[in-house]
């Protein structure tokens, strides 16, 4: 064998193709959806306007934006047989292992499920976008043993989502908080889950294929898990008064700490900003229990920053998403499928970009076994 | 933005781990499992035992083996509510991607679902490794309207699929080729759907969550799904004679001819020779239709060899395999299903590999898109 390559682990800084999606700086705490600042679209835009602007680009016109929202509302509904599949899955079976069986089998019922063509793309896309928050609250409704909610048409993405989770109409403060939440969960360059579908579209098999392997890889702790992982953490520190010794026993323990730290980021997440600003509006109105895990939160964020800036560990976006999910009373393991409900408009974006120029992604591994080995009969072993 | 980074398109030649499972000289038509050359493990080997050589890195001693072979015949059994999905996949989606919803599903059953550990793993991966054949051959039977068949205890694992499938027991030349196919596809290091599986594990997400992935990525046209096309090639032909003009026509069209180049195969694929044997005692023995098809791939070898071996295509595994399935009345879109169901068995082994010097895979795109967009209200657009 010839002399040992360089090994990229986990593909740090490797560079997989160019993009105009979305540009992350890391060391400024920026992140942009095609030019635009994450913190003017967290303001000022909505997630059906910043899902358009993902998938074609630009910031839609009125008529665009009302056709596009009006496409979206139109495939919200998902068939019967999707909602029978749904009572067939075990109760606990996580959330996320259930979304990667039922979205998988929406593509076996998509007639247009083999066609790759751009437009046939861009369609399902927003096909699976408006279906995603249905998928998510009936799936919870059934394993919970209560009814499963149509859509409402009168409510927009987000709004309708909550209604169709809980039964009822959303304060407008929360309707706001989940379209905020969609937006700043929509899109973020090359993370493994959006990697993991262009790995699988590059072969140029279908979209359910790709979006079900991003499910996939989602689901792990590492990854659109450490949203759940965040708040269990709180909770299991249990009171801010305690904060300071599970931080030294962490540290001791060379514990994670969940919610913190970013293969990107070595600076405060511009994400993690936004949804602290809504946890505190959430906490002056509820208080409470919720207001005790803000406090163990926020004093946990300041040991961090104390400790660990240096070494560029800084809470992330799931750090403090999952307050605000806990206000809305949503339940902790649904918080990774609701990154899923909105990334899935990244991971679409990434599949219609790297296909257009593509190539199989087919890296290498160095072999460092023995080569060359008799092939001994089973009784002379 | 700083200067323009080195893009690695498809990650060509990128080397992202040390493995000790599979080595491939791709000039010198070689592939090695943990040491044994592929041509050794064809002509002395059977599926059971390759596929404990790639899991636990060494080949078994009897007792060994027999325990592996009893583990494998155990767990052959799938549940009946699996049956039930089965039959409410609709009968024109294609295998590969019913058996992505399948294999989820069936992890949606398993209580084990959620182990990580080394043991379980193992355990795992046998699981599914037995229940493949018993997944296809039942989906097959029952998308066609026949009986799903029992496996059969008495019947190793190849010659058991054939049963399932067919409804009786096959000939030995038949089972025997249905070994040695399951032992040349069982494994081919970081090929597209083994890295899509390493970039699901490697979020720390589940076993089931991998391998839905790596069925995703195999159902690709440029990867598993090659040798569905390769047949469907031959097929079009439709006959000897017409081989040259066919030849001409897709180098002029910039036809890919299917079944023909690798990534890292540059030279002939010591896989297609053993099956191109295979294939003449089919030929030698059948004769027909099959004979015809033959002399079609042979024809058509011969010109891609004499016109593009400088470019170093030449026919990869994908080429011959389809007519030794022809020959044993395998439906052609059952080829792509019967590599993942020993391709199974390296998914395995890759995520058990990876996984035990875990590092999440993350790389990045260079972005050539504008910033800082100004936010313009929707009315100004």
């Amino acid at each position: 064998m010839s002399q040992k390559p360089a090994i990229y682990k986990g593909l740090e800084n490797i560079y997989i193709d160019e993009s105009s999606i979305c540009f992350i700086d890391g060391f400024k705490s920026k992140l942009y959806y095609r030019g635009y600042s994450i913190e003017d679209l967290a303001a000022n835009s909505t997630f059906e306007e910043t899902a358009y602007l993902l998938l074609y680009g630009r910031l839609p016109k009125r008529e665009e934006l009302e056709e596009f929202k009006g496409l979206l509302r139109e495939n919200r509904e998902i068939p019967n047989e999707v909602i029978e599949l749904m009572r067939k899955i075990p109760r606990d079976v996580h959330p996320m292992e259930a979304l990667r069986t039922i979205v998988s089998y929406l593509g076996n019922l998509d007639p247009a499920r083999s066609d790759l063509s751009l437009d046939g793309m861009h369609r399902k896309s927003i096909a699976l976008t408006a279906k995603m928050p249905t998928i998510i609250s009936a799936y919870h409704r059934i394993r919970t043993g209560l009814d499963v909610i149509d859509p409402d048409p009168r409510l927009d993405h987000s709004a309708n989502f909550l209604y169709m989770l809980h039964g009822e109409k959303p304060p407008e403060l929360w309707a706001r908080a989940m379209d905020v939440s969609n937006i700043l969960y929509a899109e973020h360059e090359m993370n493994a889950s959006a990697f993991a579908t262009v790995v699988v579209a590059s072969t140029l098999s279908d979209y359910y294929s790709a979006i079900v392997a991003g499910i996939g890889a989602l689901r792990g702790p590492l990854h659109g898990g450490a949203n759940e992982e965040a708040m269990k953490q709180f909770i299991e520190i249990g009171s801010p008064d305690r904060v300071d010794d599970w931080f030294k026993s962490a540290i001791a323990q060379k514990r994670r700490i969940a919610g913190c730290g970013h293969r990107v980021y070595k600076s405060y997440d511009p994400r993690a900003k936004i949804f602290k600003e809504y946890a505190e509006n959430f906490v002056k109105i509820y208080g409470g229990e919720l207001k005790n895990i803000y406090e163990i939160a926020e004093k946990l964020e300041k040991l961090v920053i104390e400790n660990l800036a240096d070494k560029n560990i800084f809470p992330n976006v799931d750090y403090w998403s999952g307050i605000v999910y806990y206000g809305m009373g949503i339940p902790i393991d649904l918080y990774t499928p609701l990154f899923a409900l909105s990334r899935v408009v990244g991971w679409s974006a990434h599949i219609i970009e790297y296909v257009r120029d593509n190539r199989i992604l087919r890296p290498r591994l160095y072999y460092t076994g023995e080569l060359d080995k008799r092939y001994i009969p089973i009784d002379q072993r």
